[in-house]
């Protein structure tokens, strides 16, 4: 008889947001007469920006005609993309980052998630606690993660860094040396960022120790503050040891386009062998390009008018996310992240757990938040609130939530 | 230091269709005054349908809008697509499979290629010799083909079905017990079908043995003959033992938009544990969803109109094919394929190998095909044409090769 991926088994329960959604389904059967407002999974609301839209239109329009049609797309993903993000994103900020060190894909779940291939089978992992779920489960299903123990929700091959109030949600340098290390700034769940400087000890650590960064840089356009970094590219000699993940989900309410990219500097090398080479391969082997309309979208968010466009969206969705943070505060939860961070950190109150607040929440406010505790061990007693729902009912969840 | 995985440095070379790309750029930069017809790589050239694209523009406009506005699809893919899937593709031809059994994707590439994960690391794979080769290639990365024999160039771990003309290029039954059996029908690249009585020895075969089935039935839409299936769930017993992958790619011209699927029915266990809830813990986490637009674009491959319109350009492709297997026939070329299959594979004249038949052709027709080498030991000897072209460039590539 042929045999499964063991690992696959080991993996406690199924994946976090999936839980949310069966948990509010039950709800919502038991009670159709209650309007549930939706603050937990990150899904944004707002439509497309009108930049977009008419170059999804152009690009659809193309694809109608012989002469502009377009097939299978490059390996790399489309120069019309890569150039814009790498002039945009990276060399605007003084970043040394060209268009050849770009990987255009589908979303940085995915690239989040199937990074750890090109590392090696006994690589160790550091992770921030709580952390985003996919970068350890990930690790889970390729075998890396060592024994999970259901009484400290941890597996006994990870390194976990906790974040908490006491470190104020940042993590500190691991004891033990890691092979990979996860960075998420602004974090998810945490809301919490780092400046550069705080950054630039995280890439002297790995260069010196031999780890790699995966920095997942998703939420960086909803950074306020001045000396907050944009891309572990801001800080010096990266480009030896840091893998950036970016995303057009948060950036520019790509959640249902789907548009990322994953950037891998040239200098970035094991022995002889750069990892861009092996993660070429792997785009070559495992994956044909996002569509040609979904990239021509992409670009458009570069555009003059999608640059203006994308600033009042995401303007729209800080200033839901200050509206929570203020609101949560005055009403006496302790409350963090926001500032730089379309995400809303608190501590639940009574001591409840964080499933427990979960279900309170859902039943005595009908509002839907994202346990904390789904995002590690460290989480558990927090609570993530997210400002991605519409301004009237980011502001009716408030008045629930204060008048429980 | 960390570690790579090792796995990637034992691949001979880079992907085949990256190297045909390169030769083809070398030599068009050496001789820009000659125009080349492509018939290697299976990329289409017809635009996309008329009701497909009305449907991306109407998807395009939902996303204009907040109300019809959509962001992160669910898990397995929109309801309306697997439900249109389940019924045309399968429910039609009297297979009982079901819209919960289908997991919508952005491609058969990355399925085929991503399916491996959820077996076991020592599972033996068979593969038929020659054959596409990312079956092999993701396998020889996750560490499960042993070592690679650059004379023969063959894994010391895989199972090789040789398909020649010996066999009408029908692979015969392995006389080593495989864990994991890739087949494709209508095959790529040799273009061979196999009836409904031989796919069923297949079926027979994995059932007693406990071997799984991954059924690539990429280009079912080419067949033409009535005793050749177009799933393999037309077989009886197939429930529990196969994986079937489906894509749009050739089916409707989606090379450039990206949609696939994978079937994967409630009854294919392994114990007590179902393949099903394995893949779907993978989508779960490591995928975020075909764009709304393009799965809209897909249901409309299903709607009336669509279904005609693609009809014509499918017939468009095929009569490519029947051009190409009787223009080389007539030119005394040894050719198979064609009759059920967008692929035309020829034997090389004058003992050439593949690879020199490449350049031969590239330098003196200024045509580019595929070597059947690439695809495999069994395919030294042969070389793929694709329907793909133009009608025009099909009659102009025929005359060149006929005139040289």
């Amino acid at each position: 008889m042929y045999k499964i991926n063991e690992n696959y088994l080991k993996l406690p329960g199924s994946y976090l947001f999936s839980n949310i959604a069966k948990k509010v389904a039950a709800y919502t059967a038991a009670n159709p007469d209650k309007s549930i407002i939706r603050l937990g999974i990150g899904d944004v609301t707002q439509p497309l920006a009108p930049a977009i839209i008419e170059a999804l239109h152009s690009a659809v329009d193309e694809m109608a005609h012989a002469e502009t049609f377009h097939g299978y797309a490059p390996d790399l993903g489309y120069e019309f993309l890569r150039s814009a993000m790498a002039e945009n994103d990276y060399q605007a900020l003084g970043c040394d980052i060209s268009a050849d060190e770009i990987f255009i894909s589908d979303g940085a779940k995915c690239d989040s998630g199937n990074i750890q291939e090109i590392f090696g089978p006994d690589s160790k992992i550091a992770v921030c606690d709580p952390v985003y779920p996919v970068y350890v489960d990930t690790n889970v299903m390729a075998g890396r993660t060592g024994t999970y123990n259901p009484d400290t929700e941890t597996w006994s091959d990870v390194i976990y860094m906790p974040c908490t109030e006491a470190n104020n949600f940042a993590p500190e340098l691991p004891k033990e040396r890691p092979d990979i290390i996860y960075l998420c700034f602004p974090n998810n769940p945490t809301g919490a960022a780092v400046t550069t400087d705080e950054l630039q000890k995280w890439v002297d650590y790995a260069n010196k120790e031999g780890s790699v960064i995966i920095y997942d840089a998703a939420y960086e356009a909803y950074i306020t503050e001045e000396n907050i970094p944009h891309t572990i590219f801001q800080c010096e000699g990266a480009r030896t040891c840091a893998i950036e993940l970016r995303s057009f989900s948060k950036k520019a309410g790509f959640t249902g386009v789907r548009l990322g990219a994953t950037v891998i500097p040239k200098d970035l090398k094991c022995g002889e062998v750069t990892l861009h080479s092996l993660w070429a391969r792997r785009h070559g082997t495992k994956y044909n390009g996002a569509p040609y309309i979904v990239q021509k979208a992409g670009a458009a968010v570069y555009s003059e008018a999608g640059k203006v466009q994308i600033a009042e969206q995401i303007a729209y969705y800080q200033k839901n996310a200050r509206t929570i943070f203020e609101g949560l505060k005055s009403a006496g939860y302790s409350v963090s992240g926001a500032v730089n961070s379309p995400y809303i950190w608190l501590k639940t109150p009574d001591k409840m757990t964080s499933w427990e607040f979960f279900d309170f929440l859902l039943e005595k406010a009908n509002v839907v938040g994202t346990p904390g505790s789904g995002f590690g061990p460290s989480g558990e007693g927090y609570f993530r609130l997210t400002a991605f729902g519409t301004y009237e009912n980011t502001i009716a969840a408030l008045e629930r939530i204060k008048n429980i």
